[in-house]
């Protein structure tokens, strides 16, 4: 089948197909998600965890093509999306069966393959160890991120205020029309202030690290949650833990990719449980939209990643096979 | 009444008897605990809570003396103790009804008075905040502190394995003989090498702060939770938000004093709530017991401070009245 295997140069080649293990399910891939994890890994900067395919691709939509031994909740020909610890930027992926959901009613086949990273990113990360609430206020960075989109407004349906940073006009204009309602531009007012002048975040999710950990920790509000999912801004930083401590803060560092497929509290398993029965009915509803910035050919998957890079795109980049 | 008022030399004074606002209750004092954060307050280091009285003393056992306006729960004559957010370095004290515990059945009323600082630090902090759970592993600090002594005590009590440091073979023996399993002389082990050869922290209660964080951090399983709730080792220091995502570890600051009365859910009257529905009965049967280093007139608080400030002491330092 053709794939894009772990490369300098995404270059499609071919690789042989996967068969489904024990508990597994082989997708008939339709579209791939494209993830700041996939560029990362692309620059060696964020190996696959062990036994994880070497193919590029955390998530994907498609059709059930076969399924292994032991699986008995999907069926060949059945629409669905995945979670994957990689090799989504391929024809055919092979996927432990709990790591998949359905495709939400009414949504297109090639926009949900933008989904399951952000529903469950956001879900795992704001609601379950966030714990954010209604009536909080919630404070995403890069609010036009896919995550930052799918954040705005899930803590929105969820009866949160929600504050974003964006680094310009436009970007903050395309947050407000998701619905965040406090709406900063980095590059001229500081967010710790803003957010602070509005009582405090009740819970942060953070995709930059050190270079925030300063500002995020003053941002909190009192039993604040600072929720740190990536590093863009550097690895290492000084924690003030007398302001933390007279916050009653926390902060929290997660992965997603990291977790175990099943069998834990955290696990993707018990993710996509919770994604499937709280997110989903929004999603069918219409209440919380994918957003999809761009679709590219697999053979384009470079021009997909410069526009990732480019830090120009609203919502989720996307690769169709 | 006598009372110690805040002053460098801890000469007892005379001071005007509390009177019970609604909603208070005021005790007649038998015993006050001391504590590190009164040695913080003389010292000018730990101001008081607005409102707070400027006298010392953060816990006392007696009996109520007078109940205010609004007062159902506590009548003249009960015995109790309570925590309190100052004032109890005196013959007399208000203080909230909903701040009173009663003492434990079988429980002497002067060691009462160690019991609401230890019970409910390690309720909170520990089993609410950290949420210790049966079959997880437990590292405190300071183990033959008074919350150490308790800390160790409860984790048992509640099936979890137990570990902790201390400075040289008495004081492990001590917190040995308390039930501590995995002793840990920190100044020939590195305490996060011994934690980790034993699979890593689920929680970790650490009064260091800044000194022990890169440690604490390293030392915390998959999914630990560091709850810091001391600065003894400094305020400020790096954290590796790599290594902290790497584990998906938690960094929890807060403290017990600075909590409102009631209405949240980590509120002292929450607190104590939970504390006399969990702990009281493991008291009451024995399980758990109040670990008393000494007792001194009030008269002699100064050489209490220096008992503390010799870290001699295993388990808790009183005053009686």
């Amino acid at each position: 089948m053709r794939a894009i295997d772990t490369s300098d140069s995404l270059v499609v080649t071919d690789v042989p197909e996967p068969e489904p293990a024990a508990g597994e399910v082989v997708i008939d891939v339709v579209a791939a998600g494209v993830n700041r994890a996939d560029v990362m890994q692309r620059a060696g900067l964020y190996p696959p965890p062990p036994g994880a395919s070497s193919i590029l691709g955390l998530e994907v939509s498609g059709t059930v093509s076969a399924t292994g031994d032991g699986v008995s909740a999907w069926s060949v020909g059945d629409p669905v999306c995945a979670l994957l610890a990689g090799g989504g930027y391929a024809e055919k992926v092979a996927v432990p069966a709990e790591q998949l959901l359905p495709i939400p009613r009414g949504i297109d086949p090639v926009d949900a393959a933008g989904l399951p990273e952000v529903a469950c990113t956001v879900m795992s990360n704001v609601v379950m160890t966030g714990r954010l609430s209604p009536g909080e206020l919630f404070l995403t960075h890069g609010g036009t991120s896919g995550i930052g989109t799918h954040a705005i407004q899930l803590a929105r349906a969820m009866g949160a205020r929600v504050a974003t940073t964006a680094r310009n006009a436009t970007k903050l204009a395309a947050a407000e029309e998701l619905g965040a309602q406090i709406l900063i531009d980095y590059t001229a007012d500081d967010f710790a202030d803003r957010v602070q002048a509005e009582g405090g975040a009740d819970v942060i999710l953070d995709i930059i690290g050190a270079k925030y950990l300063e500002k995020n920790v003053a941002a909190l509000a009192l039993n604040g949650r600072l929720v740190i999912i990536g590093m863009q801004g550097g690895v290492k930083a000084e924690l003030n833990i007398g302001a933390l401590m007279a916050k009653r803060g926390s902060v929290i560092g997660t992965t997603l990719r990291s977790r175990p497929t099943s069998g834990t509290a955290d696990s993707k398993a018990a993710v996509i449980t919770e994604t499937v029965a709280r997110t989903w009915p929004l999603i069918e509803a219409g209440t919380v939209k994918p957003v999809i910035d761009s679709t590219f050919p697999l053979a384009d998957a470079d021009a997909a990643h410069r526009r990732l890079n480019s830090g120009d795109a609203v919502g989720k980049v996307l690769l169709t096979l």
